[in-house]
């Protein structure tokens, strides 16, 4: 069993990702290598000190403040990524993940890369048997997000492709695909392509504008089980005798759109029709 | 590649999964056997005259009407579980799967099992390579979800256990637990022996009382990072020139907790603090 | 002391509204009528055995059922009202009369009248000294309307116009006015002109493509300050041990436009203008 | 007609609540005095240049910036009133009057006053011939609020009472009240003795908890007809090109609860039963 992240009691070796806790939730997010330390605001801590020790360990920096060595899971990835562009919310992603079907040995294609949260996730469960294919036309997002994937060791299940998906998708075989791009309509014919029949297409739009556009050349291509909506997520404040919702939430990350290539009667090949 | 349900061009063969989509989008969840035949108000089809197409292929039933053969999405399976108790909706169940932090490899517990709903998005996730384990002290309850999960072709990878949480977990270094239990209060202290450090723990709660008495067992158990919440998920009319949220909604399902068990400071063993 | 509908410890008199309310709250709203009879699945009892009793007696029909007569308040009359066409809800019909500002006094027009829920709002709040302009193109809607307002006590407040917008507004200074129509943007500069400065404008739309339009038209006609908003109101199961929010609830009704004509730079008589 | 706050195409006199708008929306309130100068960023304006004028007169500064002089509407006076306390929103306001069924001559009830927010709603509504009770036990929020309702011209409709409910309730036949409290259980039965058979009782209720003791004790004094609910108010950002909702919302403010005081049997006076 390789798999990436998985956490059994066993000691944390060189090139592991880890996490140390200290009081108060304040965490800190690297990768073991030998002669390296973490400097935090609460003192320091060399890493081959944690090298060797059991996961779940109490070590203590020379502040003499104590922190829980831990491997971190993936929504403390999510929420350590470092932010270059407008990243997906949990709320979202979590919906995202299950709509599209992704999981083990899954083949999924997203645009564009942005920050690679939703990478991050998609990489995640679609595990080492499975692939993700990641367009980003713009360099500098790209580079970012492939840090981010490498410090994460997420990074062998991406196939980073720094073009516009205009020039065109050479994948086939796509079990679902995720567009995150402000004018998903212009290439949803070329993912049409690219899916298996009853693959699935999810799109995010900040705009009922948009949303329209998008509505009116899904049903022009002859995608069908269209769902359009929208999820929100209320944080109440964890108290047993005064518990109540937050004062303020987010109220609008953007619409989320699944739809379906079903082989619809139109575009099947008459060849496979049965007779 | 021996992933379950992993789409790809190719045969639809005896045992897969399949599913027939009409038009209107009326769908029909099976698996290919020999001999059986699929009856729907429209029509009578033959598996025998399925087993060999290429997924996607159109086929016709005796009446005429046209169906689209295809392999069953997770989405899809998740709306065809049979229920028999009230189950977990899209919306928590991708929210769940994101908090945990289930992925391929990964080791769950669940209680109870209920319809199975969950317990089929847990066994997706974790893959061939990872492991449910699902409670259920009602021996009807749990025998359906086993059918259920026989049917998806996902039972292999779930371990179900008809008796109370009350006896006792046997199980260890669990990466993450799930309680859709009445009073997760009464068993968090077992569950969090289960846990490895750092283990995260979900739980779902229709009231606001039972949140009030989750919340003080959490604090006296020195659980951590509690976060409650709730998921909203609201459909839109998919109209491009009357686009507008649908009229009504599902209010409320139930809160979602969330705690970590950090190796806190209190019952580490004092043989795994570094000197 | 005139004003209709003001409850005070006295006697229920010929002419007035009336309200029986009898176990597990079911409610008859009527006027008090000599010779008259209300007639429930409860059993008969006659106007003439009530007129004369104090507010809040307990009565018995003829089969022995106990109820209580009380004064109808606004939100009885509200929810009572015979439905012809959507009506608006409490929720949306509230934060109305509180944008506009609509009080004792006011002088303010609707279009169109609908079943004339907020009719009967307006109508209300606008009291004995108060104007209610209320324009409906449809004979039989405003004839309803015209019932349902008389029956209340509160048609000598309305003014009931049968005619378009579209034929023009004969009325000037008006306070404030409520568009309840699909396409507004063609009624808002007529409305303008009837506008006192500083007056409001509101608007119900149930589709984003329909706002969308009508912001256009408001910047066009130099409306300032625009606000476009949505209420949503979730009830809760009112369970002492057992709180929580109902299971579903009215997920969109319309969005609520408001905005304001105030006396811009562009459109003001120059010779009220200060020197 | 002396309705305080009507708008009419009239001139500003002194004494009379004013507003300047300037450009960017930016807005005054003041009363118009002789002699008196309103000072802003945007430059002086003496009230002896407004007084006289016909409202919706536009005006400048001596810096040379405009505004347009308008009498000022219910909502702006809301989101003018200084904060001492927490507030309460438009959102709960409106639906608080209606529920209520405050209008043209309503005698009703409030505690405690706080920063007079629902005190000036709830004057504006009932009109120069209805009465506001107003409880505070903290002699500095009613001073503060007194001054608010004065500037408003408000203030003669609200009889202030500075002690707290405990004491005891003087006033009888009340139609309506609202208890803004943290403990309206322990006063329930004082309003209930106040309020006329029918008379409507809301509460504001921050947290869960106290919403379940407030359900309790309504039900041991026999109220009736209670509703739990609350309202979510969610901004959209007003671009016909770019319509969305804004990025961020209140999520909470508090339950509301509405409940009736029906002349229910047990406490009804048999000498009032009709043979």
């Amino acid at each position: 069993m390789s798999e990436v992240l998985k956490p059994t009691i066993q000691t944390a070796n060189r090139g592991d990702l880890a996490q140390l806790v200290a009081e108060r939730e304040r965490h800190f997010i690297f990768t073991l290598e030998s002669g390296a330390s973490l400097q935090t605001h609460l003192g320091i801590i060399a890493h081959d000190d944690l090298i060797g020790l059991p996961w779940g360990s109490r070590v203590q920096s020379h502040l003499g403040k104590f922190f829980a060595l831990l491997q971190p899971q993936l929504d403390d990835l999510l929420r350590d990524i470092p932010r270059q562009t407008q990243i997906m919310y949990p709320k979202d992603i979590g919906y995202v993940l299950l709509s599209l079907g992704v999981g083990p040995g899954s083949v999924v294609l997203e645009a564009g890369t942005g920050s690679g949260a939703l990478t991050t996730a998609l990489a995640y469960m679609v595990g080492s048997q499975g692939q993700v294919i990641s367009y980003e036309r713009n360099p500098k997002f790209s580079k970012v997000a492939q840090e981010n994937l490498k410090r994460y060791g997420l990074d062998q299940r991406v196939s980073f492709k720094v073009q516009d998906l205009a020039a065109g998708i050479s994948e086939k075989n796509i079990q679902a695909a995720f567009l995150d791009l402000p004018d998903p309509e212009n290439y949803i014919h070329l993912v049409r392509q690219a899916l298996i029949p009853g693959g699935i297409l999810g799109c995010l739009l900040p705009t009922t504008n948009q949303v329209s556009v998008l509505i009116t050349a899904l049903k022009q291509h002859n995608f069908e089980k269209l769902e359009v909506s929208e999820i929100l997520h209320r944080y109440y404040k964890p108290s047993a005798t005064r518990l109540r919702p937050a004062d303020k939430m987010v109220a609008h990350t953007g619409f989320l759109i699944f739809t379906r290539k079903y082989a619809n009667f139109s575009d099947l090949d008459t060849s496979k029709t049965q007779a």
